[in-house]
């Protein structure tokens, strides 16, 4: 097994990517390419002890910047780090990618050199959502913003073997992100959704509004890319606002630091199980080859967690049980 | 003035929104008519004591529940406190109407029984948005799911109205919700959207992205309704899951008993600033009459601070202000 690793990707590259890598070498011993502008990996690299033969760079002279125009970014830079490193998945032996870069352009980059899985039209990206019960899985979070209701029938499929082996979920049941219960809410899309996964998705449970997806109502979330995208990001820039604003009306009162010291390590337990750094990458699903998506502003623990991520998959074989059983 | 309200709406109805009615009567000495089911209004009334001749009881003898398709309610149920209700507006001396009930079905007979102010297609649900500045509004939280620009633009204006009026926010700014912060990004809708806003709105300040709602980037947020409700429920389902996570990691730890205990004043001034309740009633902007709607679950005190809310929409004819300035 090796993974392949955008040493350039993120708004700390290369530096937190080489930092999360090496510790991940020490810790799970697996192999893996960093590809980028071999200089600067390099340099950054010679900052670390790591066991012999563990890292291997692969140079790519350019670099997708984070707010570079997807598609553009992909005709223009043929040798940009995304492009190499999704490159190496076609050749034996490099097994998954992961990149904290630009996400759109990975994306663009994995569906044209990768092509798609037989029977899935559009890529979707899944994330582990921490829920009251343990986790689910939501698809799609930012890949493809104009879903047709088939497109959420094949996220679901892929969704149930992702969470049947990753999450251990035995039989996992799917959900329709919707704004009502009842069939006939929502938009077109959801409307014609909510018939396709009534007729061809057994564990289809009907739709969850999205107050639900914290509860661990349904193993799976499904929904359009927008949607998605909205959420996890509204859920991420809610947390951190009110981590701002508890900690303000705590310095306001001496007894409260003293009861926030006194909190500490149960926070911080709390804190791990919604912090996003504790899952690492988000799988690119659908494309034909394990690709990983990192927030761009990965800390090197998120990086080390998100190879961790690709090594589970590559272990479990998500990408050839998939190709198997999503698609029928 | 006299403040309408629908006796018959929400998930404790009546009880809830007479208790809330009974206890803005005390604080705000502003006349009231509670419209439903006559004999369950008095009986629920008959529990309280409040100055003489501050509540009217108006009966009418249907009631749309919760989970009714909106439109077939609205012409199947003629009677329903929510059509009589809207009605009253149109009547001199009632002033607002809220309802903690069917959401879809009040945006419906809004609609219907006060048409819209000219110059604009649908009507938006407002909702004030507590923010690390201060408080932004974000419309449309879920009347229209079908959103054209145009429908955005005219949201925008409206919303405006509101923040200067009702948030004093001199020279409030215009956000499009979008999932990136380049122009070109999002869907069809946020690209149109993107073009007309920055055609025709002075205080457009371009894309703003989920997670920066709440840190108060603009004062006015506009979205499609079925975005905007997934984010508002998604907002609310996190903060109540994180609050059942930290309190089942206090209770393993003795230590941190005691220092949620020191802790409490100041994590219930923080959660006061995010607590829906605080902020009652969420205005539906672009009918012809002043109506507000309140969250199903509204305990007595969301009743009560939503009459507040309406009040003061009275009080800054908030309804004159987008007719004069909003459509142009």
């Amino acid at each position: 097994m090796k993974i392949v690793i955008d040493a350039m990707g993120g708004d700390h590259a290369p530096e937190n990517v080489v930092a999360g890598a090496v510790d991940a070498v020490h810790t799970y011993r697996v192999p893996m390419a960093l590809v980028g502008i071999a200089q600067r990996v390099e340099a950054e690299l010679k900052r670390y002890k790591y066991p012999k033969g563990f890292i291997e760079i692969i140079h790519a002279p350019e670099v997708v910047a984070m707010d570079d125009h997807a598609i553009a970014s992909i005709r223009q830079k043929k040798n940009s780090s995304i492009t190499v490193g999704i490159g190496l998945l076609k050749k034996d032996g490099y097994d998954a990618f992961i990149s904290a870069g630009n996400t759109g352009a990975v994306v663009a980059a994995s569906t044209v050199v990768l092509g798609m899985i037989p029977g899935v039209d559009r890529p979707g990206i899944g994330c582990v959502i921490p829920t009251l019960k343990k986790f689910s899985f939501m698809i799609d979070v930012g890949a493809n913003t104009a879903a047709k209701p088939e497109h959420l029938l094949q996220y679901a499929k892929m969704a149930k073997v992702y969470a049947r082996l990753v999450l251990e979920v035995p039989r996992p049941s799917v959900g329709l992100l919707n704004i009502g219960a009842e069939e006939g809410k929502g938009t077109e899309l959801e409307k014609e959704a909510h018939k396709i996964l009534e007729e061809r998705e057994p564990d289809f449970i009907g739709n969850i509004e999205a107050n639900e997806i914290f509860t661990g109502k349904a193993h799976c979330v499904v929904c359009d890319g927008y949607v998605g995208n909205v959420a996890l990001k509204i859920s991420e820039g809610l947390m951190e606002s009110v981590a701002i604003l508890m900690k303000r009306e705590i310095k306001k009162n001496p007894v409260a630091i003293l009861g926030a010291l006194l909190l500490k390590s149960s926070l911080s337990e709390a804190r791990k199980s919604i912090d996003y750094s504790e899952y690492g990458g988000a799988p690119l699903l659908g494309v034909d080859g394990l690709v990983l998506i990192s927030h761009g502003r990965s800390s090197p623990k998120a990086i080390k967690n998100a190879i961790r991520a690709a090594i589970r998959e590559v272990e479990h074989d998500i990408l050839g049980k998939i190709k198997e059983e999503a698609v029928k």
